[in-house]
């Protein structure tokens, strides 16, 4: 049994067990889609069994080619935006030191094309001038316009630096397995490559080579990673009573139907930042259409107690909260004993420092709960790479099985096509002649 | 004139005109409150004429202190929680090199006590050890948990490393001018000190010392940051039609009562991501009491225009957005020429990266506008110290006109204090038996 829990008796007395019950059909029906491939968006439900699926033989082209970057690169950029970086970015954070930078050790991985930062670009060349480096690129078409731009620059950079043929043997690029520009030029100038599935959406892809590449090169493990997220597949495949995603989509379908618009994710790990970010993603891009969809808001906690904590606890009733609570740190710190005490700490003295973040976090959810803001709590017992892997799947398993129960199609962004259409309208895109027209004319 | 401009007109159809207008009555007087001090937490207004008043000897004490903390220190290490923690923050990411921990230079400021992670604190620790550090303490009491422990532990390290007496001259406390446990710690040791005036509450203290010394210390021009300041200070001093301040605030709560009740803090450039949690704490702790208040919110594109902007532009009409637009970068860069041109790029060559980030900035305000998402756009020339001093005034000033409108009191946070009061109970301090009693009866 997956060692990730959910416990949700505090979404009470706003929804009732009985009322979080009363929607098991719907998400038995929402589960029954994803397996069967019934439901809008069917032909990106790759990532449902994808864990179990992964061979070996990919894990092990991955660290082989991880391991070359690393021998071979002071430092390495992967280049991607949306999902292309958001599943990397999340583990290599909660997984990394908190100075990391400052350390000087390993091979550090940067991101770059998340952005249209002239200055972030600028400051990146002159960082890289000299360095040796490395180019993770990953785009399934080569020619979205953030990455498309980032990598354009870092490759004519990275050739300047060593000529063409060298540059290429640093260069991986992820990309469609047959058609697009990222896949031909890869062809052309012999890059090494690995395979983004047709059927597997940006926000889903954080178990493929995609995530996974990335990660390997920041020095992780993920042939745990992906037995975690196996764990969690089986785990979470069948409508049972015990299934977790299926709580999870139930609980949080149940206090969006009663009013509340807002859910808030909540950590008391500043590592797990950008595991909210990546779940912003994944939940805001899949159920934020046809004007539906809980809005996702994320919260570093007790940070943000002195910032958003008012707000939660005494302003407009619409939010309820997602706790992860992960049980045991890493590291071990006691508070020491002092003989002044002047700051009056010495009643926590001998404490865990993690002991007192876990009273904050109690008496925290007890103070928002008694507030009106109903609570989920996630309990994760530690962070490492094979929590992440369930974790991550259990909220891509969830993702999936509640926007269903919202009634939307969860493996689309329409959406994201619109500031493109615009933004190529007044860049002049050759194809857009009379986009370019029409909001010219607008804009006069 | 500022420089800085706020251009309200895409917050029609939804909201008119004359409909903002009609509020102009209720911002003068809560701008009239600020100035006579007749309103909720007038305690509290020292913040509406201090950059006029600091005295360039602060100043220069600050810039001393800096001067020599940097001499004597490869890295200093800024304690506090809250608005003794954002402010700097924001300032110092705005300013910064991309990729700064990993350039070797200057003297970086880190930060401790504004979480309770055990293992960030450990890995502070550990990465402390051996090095020249500096603490700057930050604290109003001296007794609040987060930063008092994060102190009490680097304290001890650094008298070990140096001894006590040499330890007390790379200490500086920013705290009460009398009273309270790190007032007296500072005068019993011989910390220099800089004092938190009883009427700046902590979310409103940037551009007091709080601020000011992590600024100085990072690198940063104070007398630019003061100057901007002072310069938007007289500027939304008045109740002229001019008044960006008063415009901002009658926008916002016009859009709060025809039912937009997210506000999303929009940038274009990821160095502004903290002035985005720093105002995140100003307006939702300002305003987010009574069970009212606009949630605050932020997104950094483009990056997030692939994680949020599915919601933004297709989700639940119930957001605005209020976009900080940058007019120039810092750095210039142009997008090569490429002959093979396969990522289809080429019509873009020659053009600034940044020619094609207003693009999309103006594509996707065009496109959620369109998409029934009100806009309110906030321009800045370019980002320095004089021109964030202007920015930080004007959402200060902003943000109490606001808070007067919405009718409620601005300036204090009594929410944050019911968790506080429930990790007291749960760690059995000293003072709270009656609480500790019945927290846990109540879990049992």
């Amino acid at each position: 049994m997956s060692t990730i829990q959910v416990i949700t008796k505090d979404v009470a007395p706003l929804v009732s067990a009985d009322a979080v019950e009363a929607l098991r059909p719907e998400a038995e029906k929402a589960l029954s889609m994803l397996h069967d491939g019934s439901g809008a968006g069917n032909d990106f439900l790759g990532w449902v069994k994808l864990p179990c699926e992964t061979p070996q033989s990919l894990l092990d082209d991955i660290n082989a080619t991880a391991r070359s970057l690393r021998e071979n690169c002071e430092v390495v950029v992967a280049i991607g935006i949306g999902g292309s970086y958001l599943g990397a970015k999340a583990v290599i954070e909660a997984l990394g030191n908190s100075f990391a930078p400052y350390l000087n050790s390993g091979t550090p991985v940067l991101f770059a094309g998340q952005n249209i930062g002239e200055d972030y670009l600028y400051e990146l060349i002159e960082y890289l001038q000299g360095k040796k480096f490395g180019i993770i690129v990953i785009s399934k078409s080569g020619t979205t316009t953030e990455p498309a731009i980032a990598f354009r620059m870092l490759k004519e950079l990275l050739e300047k630096q060593l000529g063409k043929a060298e540059a290429s043997k640093r260069i991986v690029a992820i990309t469609d397995a047959h058609r697009g520009a990222l896949r031909q030029l890869a062809t052309e100038e012999g890059y090494k490559t690995f395979v983004i599935a047709d059927n597997v959406g940006g926000r889903f892809s954080v178990l493929t080579p995609v995530g996974l590449l990335p990660i390997a090169v920041a020095g992780y493990d993920i042939e745990q990673l992906i037995d975690g997220a196996r764990l969690m597949q089986l785990e979470v495949a069948n409508p049972s009573r015990d299934n977790i995603a299926m709580t999870y989509a139930m609980t949080r379908n149940a206090l969006y139907r009663a009013g509340k618009k807002i859910e808030i994710l909540v950590n008391y790990n500043p590592k797990l930042h950008y595991v909210a970010e990546w779940w912003k993603q994944l939940y805001g891009e899949s159920e934020g259409k046809d004007h539906k969809g809980i809005f996702p808001a994320a919260v570093d906690n007790s940070t943000d107690l002195h910032s958003m904590g008012q707000w939660i606890q005494d302003g407009e009733r619409s939010i309820f909260e997602t706790v992860i609570s992960v049980n045991s740190t890493v590291h071990a710190l006691e508070i020491p004993y002092d003989d002044a005490n002047l700051d009056g700490l010495n009643y926590i003295a001998a404490k865990r420092v993690d002991q007192v973040n876990k009273m904050a976090e109690l008496g925290t959810r007890i103070a928002h709960v008694d507030g009106g803001v109903p609570n989920i709590l996630i309990t994760v017992p530690t962070i490492n790479e094979h929590f992440l892997g369930e974790l991550l799947y259990f909220f891509e398993a969830a993702c999936g099985i509640s926007g269903y129960m919202l009634g939307v199609n969860p493996f689309n962004q329409p959406g994201v096509e619109d500031y493109k259409r615009n933004m190529f309208a007044l860049l002049a895109k050759p194809g857009y002649e009379k986009e370019t027209e029409a909001i010219n004319a607008r804009l006069k």
